[in-house]
């Protein structure tokens, strides 16, 4: 019921984008799967790739992500909240997933609705799921996270991730935001939760069991309850997710809020501000400067009682391709490169990359074995990390140089120093940044990937190599 | 008598690495001429080519550099200074140059020296000298600067720009460094501008007139005199750039330093700090803060009296092309890209991205006429300059969230405001920084240049190329 539900819906929102007119460079006609793996790795720009890449590989070494056949640049495209607004410069996490998803543009804090109104856009997952295929999300993050819910659900506020805060989003008592309009109560569709567990996804994978914890609106049960009656198994350890039920639909709840991630600093720390000394104050050239001491990454340690992105890719893949001729959308999130570059932690991100990087090889090898594979990597905004100079290029002056930010020395296996830099603001939070992003893809994409796309063609790429 | 000296350096130099035992993919023996040209924007890295792109064509418009056929990138090596150096995760501009025309890895501040000792390391450009194809180095900086100067002169320190300077470089009586051992007087080949007046170059065009002034060392004749002597025509302005000789030897020296750029900020202002109010001090929640004005940028007055990029990139073209069976290396730089960057003047840094576009143009236009062209555009390291949100990510807060560093916010034509951040150092030029940098290639380029290559590989696909 509720999947024709869902299909029925798609019906009425693919008329706001021409899908039909365009012109397929592939075919589903054919008897043969195929299959699409969007990685996303969140904020994960070049300066986070390289950073990652000098600690985990060494200055001169290879990541699976620089293997890849193909690399692009996306163009990175948001609005102001209106149906004709002007450019901004500088996008977040829910307008970007959105518009991956769906192949438009919308504004900052938006989930899959159109700018300026609370119009559903259908997505790539929701036109898959229509054609017969399979769909997966996996993330790090809550799985109502703007990333992942932009795949599969609706509403203006990428905050309303449960039902229990859709009439006021609020930080320390300060309101944020709200969705009251999208209340079931009020003729809407409810919060992300709520609408998650009614998709008709087959694999959903992710943190966030706090959102699924609270009554569904018009109802005496639980989100999580709502979940089980659509059919999802729920599982919320390593062990239950290797031994549910393969090919069943199944929910992954595996922490409260975002997963746990793999490094942190050394005990914990993150950049912290140099210290110029008194007589820096009355000059900026007088006096000297303490750098923050440099430091190791080591092992956080939270994460050991999670499963890893790869071993949540694994699951998905295994589920998602058991017993099924058709084919599947999995999109795939590391989510706390960002979340940990906002926190000013290079080491989090640091292994979040190398978690993105290890989930890859897991598609690259399910590539191997099934050839109808396109496997896209990018990120869905550049985010604040800069690598700087240890010895700034004026070292030879006599006079005190260093970041009016926040910094951290991170000693490499390699042994050499690399100092990350977070400046974009004064705020307990960096902002992100608004360059263009990488965007790979395996030899599927040969002839389908050109060298620059916009955003919204990764959805383009996606929906016709699966013949959409 | 100077291009055969020239000729057996390099046979001793080419020694120190192994171009014989190479695989070539290309060959020269056939008849028709190959070109390669390679186009570096200094710092040009994509936070710098996004900030260019929203202002000159519009958040969803293309430059020329976007339509390029491949789109690769750059892994930026550099090491400490000694022959087992550790690696450095920041580069300069001379020790990335060293590595583009040598294939060699070197330490910061080197001019085609190796690390560790002042050994010469042979370049493209000599190489292609020797194996009879022209040369020729076009650049917005001083010709006597690290880009330029690393394809055809050999020293230790970039700053050794002509012989007053080689006994001590210093600014504003602070010694930064010296050449003595390399002075002619004491066995060595002198400064930057007397390498480059008795290199075998054809075409060398850009500013730096005032390291040509001074007296040759061991010679009563200015350094300008002495290429003069060496066979050079030197044109000073852009009429007698255009009424030179064609296919003569032509120096074109169209500034005393570096040239002037084409944007500026409003009245010349560049990035600023915002003003927190006095209340701010006391707990950085509390108070307001002052942003920086809006601005346009505005043509900068200087520009009009100097060639532009493209009008330099068509003379080289010209005279390399005229009448040549062979073929040619062709280095072009937009230096001004970095230093703007440095200087904290985004619209400064819009408008050498631009000049960048306009030569490529140039280069592709030859390339459609004369097919056997290879194009390569890149960047030598990334820069300082972050694009980052007008309007705070956490706005609705209600404190004041500002850079901590220098930030200007820029009207865009197409009706945005465009915020530029700069907060790598309290210095008075910002640091690079070491992310990877994007690679382009024309069609020439298909099959050659893969989708990640190291800096080093920018010199062998050249030299493969021209059957070196």
């Amino acid at each position: 019921m509720l999947r024709s539900l869902t299909i029925s819906i798609l019906l009425i929102t693919t008329s706001i984008f021409s899908v039909a007119e365009e012109t397929k460079q592939d075919s589903s006609s054919d008897a043969k799967p195929r299959h699409v793996i969007l990685i996303i790795g969140d904020g994960m720009d070049d300066h986070q790739i390289t950073i990652a890449r000098n600690y985990l590989v060494g200055a001169s070494g290879h990541l699976a992500l620089d293997q890849m056949a193909l690399r692009s640049t996306s163009q990175i495209l948001t609005t102001e909240d209106k149906s004709d607004g002007k450019p901004v410069y500088v996008a977040d996490s829910a307008n970007t997933a959105t518009t991956m998803a769906t192949g438009v543009i919308t504004s900052r804090g938006r989930i899959a609705t159109a700018p300026g109104s609370n119009k559903a856009i259908v997505t790539i997952a929701e036109l898959a799921q229509a054609a017969g295929y399979r769909t997966g999300i996996v993330s790090t993050a809550s799985v109502t996270d703007a990333t992942p819910a932009a795949f599969a659900a609706h509403i203006s506020f990428r905050m309303c991730e449960n039902p229990d805060v859709m009439p006021d989003v609020s930080y320390k008592d300060i309101h944020i935001g709200d969705c009251i309009d999208e209340m079931k109560t009020h003729g809407g569709t409810g919060s992300i939760s709520e609408q998650l567990a009614e998709s008709a996804l087959d694999v959903l994978l992710g943190g966030g069991s706090k959102h699924f914890a609270p009554t569904a609106e018009g109802s005496s049960d639980s989100v999580r309850q709502l979940a089980e009656s659509n059919g999802f198994q729920v599982v919320t350890t390593v062990a239950e997710l290797q031994a549910a039920e393969i090919g069943r639909r199944t929910l992954g709840l595996f922490s409260e809020s975002t997963m746990p991630v793999r490094l942190r600093g050394e005990n914990g720390r993150a950049a912290e501000a140099p210290e110029p000394s008194l007589l820096n104050y009355v000059h900026q050239y007088l006096g000297d400067v303490t750098q923050p001491e440099i430091m190791n990454c080591e092992p956080n340690p939270g994460f050991a009682s999670t499963p890893s992105l790869k071993q949540m890719a694994d699951a998905a893949l295994a589920h998602l391709s058991h017993e099924n001729e058709r084919g599947f959308f999995l999109m795939i999130e590391s989510a706390s490169i960002d979340k940990e570059s906002h926190k000013r932690h290079p080491c989090g991100s640091i292994g979040e990359v190398e978690q993105l990087n290890e989930a890859l090889t897991s598609a690259l090898d399910f590539a191997r074995e099934n050839p109808r594979t396109l496997i896209l990597v990018t990120a869905d905004h550049s985010q604040a990390a800069q690598l700087i100079p240890n010895e700034s290029l004026f070292a030879e002056f006599p006079i005190p140089v260093y970041s009016p930010g926040k910094l951290a020395r991170i000693r490499t296996p390699e042994g050499g120093i690399m100092a990350v830099n977070y400046a974009t603001n004064n705020f307990f939070m960096e902002e992100h940044t608004g360059a263009n992003v990488p965007l790979f893809a395996n030899d599927e994409g040969l002839g389908r990937v050109p060298a620059f796309i916009q955003q919204p063609q990764i959805f383009t790429i996606s929906r016709d190599y699966l013949g959409l």
